[in-house]
């Protein structure tokens, strides 16, 4: 299963809005309707978003008639800030438009088709890419997970936020793979219910032994010593190893941290952003009340007028991030240095 | 405004399953009915509970055409269990059925009418003690804050858990008439979303200041610095401080400490068990996956198949709370010794 292909032309992805009642396709042919995948979530997790944006910009500038570089750097300027302002915390989207803005930008003095030609080649290499970087983390992080382990997640860092293999559950997959039995409690995720929606979804499909929980109630199974470890994944990660993540992560990170329970960000070396130097810098998305107050439910949940606070990711701070489990493998503190060193080689 | 009243033999409620979309009422004039209306929770909150079944004790013996006092105490007793076995955590309602049983035992040489009419005098006393605990908290309370302040609440410890008043947002209402402007976030409190519907409904219609947010979002908030106290109430408090209360508070009392927020219990003597030594001892309700996964939602928000576990309340140990804010005043640890004195005075 791939959350993520290019098919005869168009961006296939598997809208995830309508999980899991329906596996349903969608099919992307134009930056309006890749707008609107993104916005609503049909697609979502950095490293999906990286992936789906790399597409994105091809998709943008197929079209171009462009007759000299100059033009066509315009459009492509053009693109890629419509697509950076779709949703503006994934690391993953940024990285992957730098990655088609240098390769346009390596090849300028090439014919207009053969440029269009590269660009589409390094979309697909930014696919290739992810799934390799999933099974990588996979790989050093099942070294972390034995037999009978129970792990705790939030929101969906699988297969559906990836190309096709995840981080957090990439992890629970190799763990699998490798004979260790695992049992996985997912935090519904409000107000999107991911890990509800999602992970529980992904997680059957693989037959993992998955256990739905509200996100309140974390906190109770740690009290009981029920929880071994809490692998999250994560949408941007600052030089100091502040970590945004779906909101939710950063109380799981100080609970895990009270009940002394190891607590992981599994992501790629993508989602690192060099530039971000702390927290604070990390742009925080605020989503409508809607989504909160209204978008499942069959009545409204709250009285007439109850304003409502939405931001869509929260910062963990490194000191409670017991390790990276990247592609790369396996990050433990001090970050800073290790970060710059393993980003900048 | 009240949540509960003796009206013309009927147990008068307000269906707390209709806010906020409704205020609709609903009578109650059997066992049958004022079961039916705990177990969906039609009523509910401890004060509420122990209020309804007050009523609910006279309302199952006063047909009972006993001859005798050992005939007129079986249909008592048979009541009382029945009652008490329709939700297990919270202590209002044994409370409540104790002083039930009491009253009879009292006056057992009397005539059985008279036995009845003292039962409907007792239940009619819990339901005036319980709204002048209420106020009482309110008063103690209201000396923790300060104008302006901003204030974190989990579930609904307001009017519509008790009579008409409320235990923590009693502290808040009494702040409010004291000319003291409090905000107020209502974390939503998953699965039953009783935050969402109903403190919302009942601070806005008392015009405070309030804003929904999910559960897992407390912790950012509190990151901000934008919390200056955490107030919750309680179903069961053990002697030694253990707070039993709705699941999600246990989180709250952690995050709290981490960020170094006071945490309190506002809760009437009622709800404090002397019986009970310690957390573990308190039973803890699990409720039916069905609330989680399917009740309020359009479509199923899980895979098919999916474990669900839904465990109504959490323990939350005396060592993370500030104080219990009662209406026998502020009590602050250390508590064993403490409550003792003041539950057997």
């Amino acid at each position: 299963m791939k959350t993520i292909e290019f098919v005869r032309g168009k961006i296939k992805i598997i809208d995830q809005t309508q999980l899991p009642t329906r596996l349903k396709h969608v099919y992307i042919s134009n930056l309006k309707e890749l707008r609107k995948a993104i916005k609503t979530m049909q697609i979502r997790g950095a490293p999906a978003l990286g992936a789906a944006v790399g597409l994105g910009v091809f998709i943008g500038v197929r079209k171009s008639k462009a007759k000299n570089f100059t033009q066509f750097k315009r459009t492509l300027e053009a693109t890629i800030g419509y697509i950076g302002s779709i949703r503006p915390t994934a690391r993953n989207l940024f990285w992957a438009l730098e990655r088609m803005r240098q390769v346009a930008k390596l090849h300028c003095s090439k014919p207009i088709p053969v440029i269009k030609g590269m660009l589409l080649q390094e979309a697909k290499k930014i696919i290739a890419e992810d799934r390799e970087a999933c099974r990588k983390i996979g790989y050093f992080g099942a070294k972390l997970i034995r037999n009978r382990d129970v792990i705790l997640t939030v929101c969906n860092a699988g297969i559906l936020a990836t190309v096709d293999y995840g981080t957090a559950l990439g992890v629970i997959y190799r763990a699998k793979q490798e004979k260790k039995q695992v049992k996985v409690f997912a935090c519904e995720t409000r107000p999107m219910l991911q890990g509800a929606r999602l992970t529980t979804w992904e997680l059957q499909k693989n037959r993992i032994d998955v256990t739905l929980i509200c996100d309140n109630m974390a906190a109770t199974l740690m009290a009981q010593g029920k929880i071994k470890m809490v692998i999250a994944g994560a949408d941007r990660v600052a030089q100091s190893g502040h970590t945004a993540n779906k909101v939710g992560t950063y109380a799981l990170a100080v609970l895990s941290r009270y009940h002394g329970i190891p607590f992981y960000i599994a992501c790629p070396l993508s989602t690192f952003d060099l530039k971000i130097k702390s927290g604070e810098d990390i742009p925080i998305e605020q989503r409508s009340a809607k989504e909160l107050g209204e978008l499942f439910f069959k009545r409204p949940i709250m009285a007439c007028g109850t304003k409502i606070y939405n931001p869509a990711f929260d910062i963990t701070p490194p000191h409670l991030i017991s390790a990276f489990i990247t592609d790369q493998g396996i990050i433990r503190p001090p970050y800073k240095t290790k970060l710059k060193k393993l980003l900048r080689a």
